[in-house]
């Protein structure tokens, strides 16, 4: 029995959970990978940094390189789509070496060019803890629906602006005050914005929609509208209509073309989404012969992240062979756009209004003029002169449609700011 | 790039739809697959059987054997624990053909004879479809949470009688009227005696247990308590105090000793498995890194256990190289059970009582003097001298001492017919 040879790069939160778990739960993990997995080197940018785990015992390497060399297989945890992490990746992968990552910017920036690589080299990619942290979807979009048609995937993928939401919603708080106790209490980044603007969970989405339809990733295809403009009337209104907030993020199939997106959506209150709040992830499939699978956990934190790292280790020391994407990099297919102005849908649309007479009149007519049906109209409250809020809800109606009205909307002198125009996702 | 060569055994709703969809969807699986999967013949109890899909382009044995010889991969759909699947079974494995299986009460019966000689032959023994249709748990389990110490799982596993839990709860028919009418629609057998004792979740609990803990299935250890007892006022209660009722499978790891059990239990409405509704299934897994991920999806149906069946087979042509219940057959550990009745938990418990000054009293006392605290307890309605049901609900109890006061209890002149007696589960 010999033993699979590996080099951590990158030790925060992550990468120390790996070693305590490769540590820990050693005899186990043998057992189930058929041989040991034997750390030969570890590194980071400082070898010094203060860190909860003594780190002497592994052997330093000041030159990650070099400590490839060393490697079967390498644990990127440097994170950052290009930089150093994507440098590294692509000597491993060049020389042979296998690589474990956590590095959701890199594969959905890079994943076509790295696929090619592994490839070309014989050795293998992983990514399960690049998508919704301990919830192993990667895993079952790559070997379990293998079988299947996926037409969808849809996911909340970031756990903390699913946070920030669920804290929205529970305290009535508003945005700016909920991100600063997510800050303080080590939920949110100093610089949060790629959590909150979407961006995170769009590279998720890029990385579920090629390994569900078999393209080639592009994140550049990906819309991504964040949680940071929401209030509380939105939360409010919600709540009223029977509704939560998440930020979904989904990927789709129209025809030959591929719908990538990423928006905080209306999503019904019992429905299985709905209960995932705070720092939980779920992913949702749709397929032809499985119909909608559903798995949900911990989306992010050191150990579950870190389980789903060592879980991809382990499947390289059986001998893991599945093509990166699902299907060898040559059939990955390049497909165009599906814009999301092409979505019909139910919204939900706050405007701020000047409370006059007619307001309402005008708002109407310029909807009726596109086309636009009113399922629900709501003023909040009266206050002559004064801005108040009104909500509406459509029926199924045109995203472009929404949006050209909006915008005719918003220049009457009586709008105030900008419309907030939010989907109604009746399915999850 | 040689082919993958298949035989399949069984050719019911499973089988005809693993055919149908070989053929729908061959590109794409032989892309995932990396080889062509090549059905080398078919076979079944009578070949002129009145099926969805003319199978006269398959090779047709009339002798299973036979078929084997030919086939790297046996497809089992017959079904039950012994007889002719399992002869067929032992007699692949035994020559090194691999056997993918939808087949749970063979497998809890006999997998650790099975992966004895699939392992002693060099070949594998895949069971995705046995466990849940279309979610796929036992990938999971196998091939991603194999860095984790996974202390519990629990399952709606059993899509019949989740649809009549979810019908009675819906239109608060009694059992008999339900289950005919599952019956009529095709969603309950003519002897529906496996779905509605537990006995079919139970397979499904031994297996689980086995991959998740590491240990030899020990289907003779799973305590298995079914549905049919279940009256209305059950239902009218638990939607009072905010609980649904649901078949629950578990197993827990109590130090060295193994809890199985299946019956149905209070759980909390809103929880994640209250959304479970109709002949959907859900798993949950305990885990010590990734906490609780979870699953869900359709449970039964042609299609949806055709997928995971499938799946397997591409896993098998991908060369899946790992241990049938996750480690090496010598490794699983011959635990002891872990008795039902040292569970710890509130608990419901519905008398039939006649309506008498007094009765409360005797109830209250034998259940002080066994040490079971009541949180709540309430007499339905008024009918001096007549039936009426008195429901309590406890403090934590032992089930132990739940059970003698019951007994007690039902002695009493008083008290008609047997206690119904419901464990309270608030995790899921």
């Amino acid at each position: 029995m010999t033993s699979l040879k590996i080099g951590v790069a990158g030790l925060g939160t992550v990468g120390i959970s790996v070693l305590k778990i490769l540590e820990d739960n050693k005899a186990t993990i043998r057992n189930r990978a058929g041989s040991a997995i034997e750390v030969v080197g570890v590194t980071a940018r400082n070898k010094n940094a203060k860190r909860p785990m003594d780190i002497s015992a592994y052997t330093w390497f000041d030159d990650a390189q070099d400590m490839v060399a060393h490697c079967d297989v390498l644990v990127e945890l440097i994170g950052g789509s290009d930089g150093i992490a994507y440098k590294l990746v692509k000597e491993a992968l060049s020389k042979g070496v296998s690589v474990v990552t956590a590095n959701k910017a890199m594969i959905a920036h890079h994943g076509l060019e790295l696929a090619t690589l592994a490839e070309e080299n014989n050795c293998n990619l992983m990514f399960e803890a690049a998508v919704a942290g301990a919830v192993p979807i990667v895993n079952a979009i790559r070997h379990s629906f293998t079988s299947d048609k996926i037409t969808g995937v849809h996911g909340i993928l970031n756990g903390t602006s699913n946070y920030i939401l669920t804290q929205m919603r529970e305290t009535g708080r508003d945005f700016a005050d909920v991100l600063k106790d997510a800050q303080d209490k080590g939920y949110a980044e100093a610089d949060p914005t790629f959590d909150i603007e979407g961006v995170d969970a769009g590279h998720k989405v890029a990385i579920l929609a090629a390994l569900a339809f078999g393209t080639q990733p592009d994140f550049s295809g990906v819309h991504m509208t964040g949680i940071s403009s929401l209030t509380e009337e939105d939360f409010h209104f919600a709540g009223e209509l029977g509704f939560k907030i998440k930020l979904l993020g989904s990927a789709e199939m129209h025809d030959d073309r591929v719908l990538q997106i990423v928006e905080p959506c209306f999503i019904p209150d019992g429905s299985p989404f709905a209960a995932i709040e705070d720092a939980y992830n779920a992913v949702y499939c749709e397929c032809e012969y499985a119909e909608t699978p559903l798995m949900s956990g911990l989306g992010a934190g050191g150990d579950a992240t870190a389980s789903s790292v060592v879980g991809d280790i382990v499947a390289l020391a059986r001998g893991e062979s599945a093509p990166v994407f699902g299907v060898p990099v040559s059939s990955l297919k390049k497909v165009g756009s599906f814009d999301p102005r092409e979505v019909e849908s139910r919204y939900y649309i706050r405007f701020n209004v000047k409370d006059k007479v007619g307001v309402m009149a005008d708002i109407s007519a310029i909807l009726r003029d596109h086309g636009i049906s009113i399922e629900t109209m709501i003023q909040l409250g009266r206050s002559p002169e004064q801005n108040v809020n009104v909500v509406m809800v459509t029926h199924d109606a045109l995203r472009e449609d929404v949006n050209t009205a909006s915008d005719l909307i918003s220049r009457l002198d009586v709008i105030f700011g900008e419309p907030c125009i939010i989907r109604i996702e009746e399915d999850f």
